[in-house]
């Protein structure tokens, strides 16, 4: 098991050494040069910001580029690339939902190596806190193997989280509220730990190694048992003043409908969550569901109960990113979450309900879906571990 | 009058350059340490960009600070203290609406030295380009009592506005399609020529100069003729990756509400612009009222229709600003416009809207009012035409 005496810091002396490794982290081997473009640096600026991270091994330079015969000009010697060494350091990335505990390991690259899945009978902080331990200590001894530290560990909840603190303040499907639990998962596995929402932190995934590299402004959606929204904006993820960004859930859609959780009604998560779908099938059919599966299976074979409540929830899901669209002007929008399973059943009504209520221009936003499985989220996890470590003052 | 030929550039070589003045002409006088603080910069770093701004004038030392008592250290020699000279160059700034100009010089410091306003009889583009370029030149006139320069030109119209073009594409209120406008009046003054969306303006004015100082976040709600947004994030105002941001306007607030010209119905603004009020007095009264004059005063008397009318207006804006507030987090929201007029007859009525759509800690946002005249407009348009002077390029 990692311990604190292990602790080595990132070798970056300044923002502009962090933001130039980020940015080879997530477009890949970069010439000097291109490093010095994208980044508005001298040349000069760059070398002397990437030495030091040469030297202990996070960076590495490829003196022979033969292989890039799109970087080697035309006459003189081949342009050398600079890459990151994914192999100079393990991070670990854990996503609690309210039935489960995923985990991954990946590398510096935030390559996932290996994944597990416990299922979480208790919801309570002390059995969670058990569950997360156990599991990130057998990632820990799968790590030794690789020979190469385990520099951060990051988790990911939904709700109302706190990370600069490291404190849950409120999650409501662990029903938790004020759990630090960055410093009791801390205590618990030795590893330095950082807690972010989930959707956030799937987005910082997306923003470096996903759909939204090379985007400085885009949107993640996330659909299913809650409703949820990370915004890129200006290059960087929207963490609000107060704790408080992308609610998309709490947007409302039907100003008469349903109640919803956090006390108004007719809130997108009131309409097009998995729990509002259920219930809305329940109270039109007057039959029972048992869960999400069937319903979907039920709309599949034509019910229409079922058919209509899936098309209520798309039209309310499509009229919520407008919202978002019309306010930011993103270029793209990433919708993905565990609801996607049923997209068949609502992608129409989503694409027509944006296209109607996006304002001018702003339909033009490129909205696209991408399911992800819960290992990416925990790999969002991974990938805010990184985020600390490299921006972690010296 | 001013001619290309008196044409000076700004002599920031670099954006950290034009981001140093920016803070000082925001921040007022500062010391060298301390601008080299806020920007993230070494002192030499900071010497070598100001260097070339003293020695043109557009950035003053004082070298004896003795009535600023309070940056003089206990021992050692009183900090200097580095300032703009806001006298160093004008500048004039334009606000169209659908029937008035309104025109004001203005410095460096974008204090206003002096107001005009002509009426606008026809909105067709020719009519407003002659009555704006005869009002720039009788401005350009005065100026030369001043023996100083005319920098540049701001003008703030209302509509889908591309800054980067100089390209009005859309205006409701002028009925404007794809105007070139700033090469029409650059050609008709010898002004460089910046022309923007008005609340992106006075959003540019409000951060750098009002409400928003020092704020990294935060957003502009005008209410009026129509209902606009301008949203900094991550200390830059947004623009849309398709030129569509702040669209607040046309956030769905009343499902089956009114229709709106966007071709949507129950828009904010389909309930809370003057018009709709208006029109909903007309609706629920069945009677005549002549405008938002007698409106107002019809409320403010007990008129019941008219009462009811600004109650729902005022829970619309609250639930609009709630939405914007549920998804960025902004430390502070201003809500501003000519509708602030009849501020008395809502102001309760937004507040409990926004608190109670507010999801969370949000609801600490600092929601409060400021009154701004069109001069202050006009003043938006100045700071776009300074903002563009200092980051233009060499
Ligand atoms: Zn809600
Ligand atoms: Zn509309």
């Amino acid at each position: 098991m990692s311990s604190p005496a292990d602790t080595e810091t990132f070798p970056a002396a300044t923002p502009a050494a962090a933001h130039l490794f980020t940015t080879v982290l997530s477009h890949g081997p970069l010439t000097r040069l291109e490093m010095a473009r994208r980044a508005g640096l001298s040349p000069a600026a760059v070398t002397k910001a990437v030495r030091p991270l040469i030297a202990s091994g996070y960076l590495a330079e490829d003196a022979d580029a033969g292989a890039e015969a799109e970087v080697r000009p035309a006459l003189g010697r081949p342009a050398t690339l600079v890459r990151v060494d994914g192999g100079r350091a393990l991070f670990i990335g854990v996503k609690l939902t309210g039935d489960e505990i995923i985990g991954v390991l990946t590398d510096l690259c935030c390559r996932i190596l290996l994944a597990r899945r416990v299922p979480l009978a208790d919801r309570e902080p002390d059995a969670v806190l058990d569950a997360t331990t156990d599991l990130v200590r057998e990632l820990l001894t799968e790590a030794d193997g690789y020979g190469v530290r385990v520099a951060g560990l990051g988790i990911a909840v939904s709700g109302d989280v706190d990370r600069a603190e490291g404190v849950v303040r409120y999650s409501p499907f662990l029903d938790w509220h004020d759990v630090p639990l960055a410093a009791l998962v801390a205590a618990g596995t030795g590893l330095p730990v950082t807690v972010d929402n989930d959707v956030r932190a799937l987005t910082v995934a997306e923003q470096w190694f996903g759909a939204g590299v090379g985007l400085s402004d885009f949107a993640v959606v996330t659909v299913g048992a809650g409703i949820g929204c990370g915004l890129v904006v200006h290059g960087r993820v929207v963490a609000g003043a107060h704790g408080v960004a992308g609610e998309i859930g709490h947007v409302t859609v039907e100003a008469d409908g349903p109640p919803c959780h956090c006390g108004n009604r007719g809130c997108l998560e009131a309409v097009a969550s998995d729990g509002a779908i259920l219930a809305r099938i329940r109270e039109t059919g007057g039959t029972e569901v048992t869960g999400t599966a069937e319903a979907v299976e039920r709309a599949r074979q034509g019910d229409t109960g079922a058919r209509e409540a899936y098309a209520r929830a798309g039209n309310a899901i499509g009229r919520g990113i407008a919202t978002v669209v019309n306010l930011f002007g993103p270029a793209r929008v990433i919708i993905s979450g565990e609801g996607l399973a049923a997209y068949d059943l609502f992608a129409e009504q989503i694409r027509e309900a944006f296209q109607a209520a996006a304002f001018g221009s702003a339909a033009q936003c490129d909205v696209r879906t991408r399911p992800l499985p819960f290992e990416e989220w925990a790999r969002g996890a991974a990938a805010t571990a990184i985020q600390s470590f490299i921006t972690a003052p010296n």
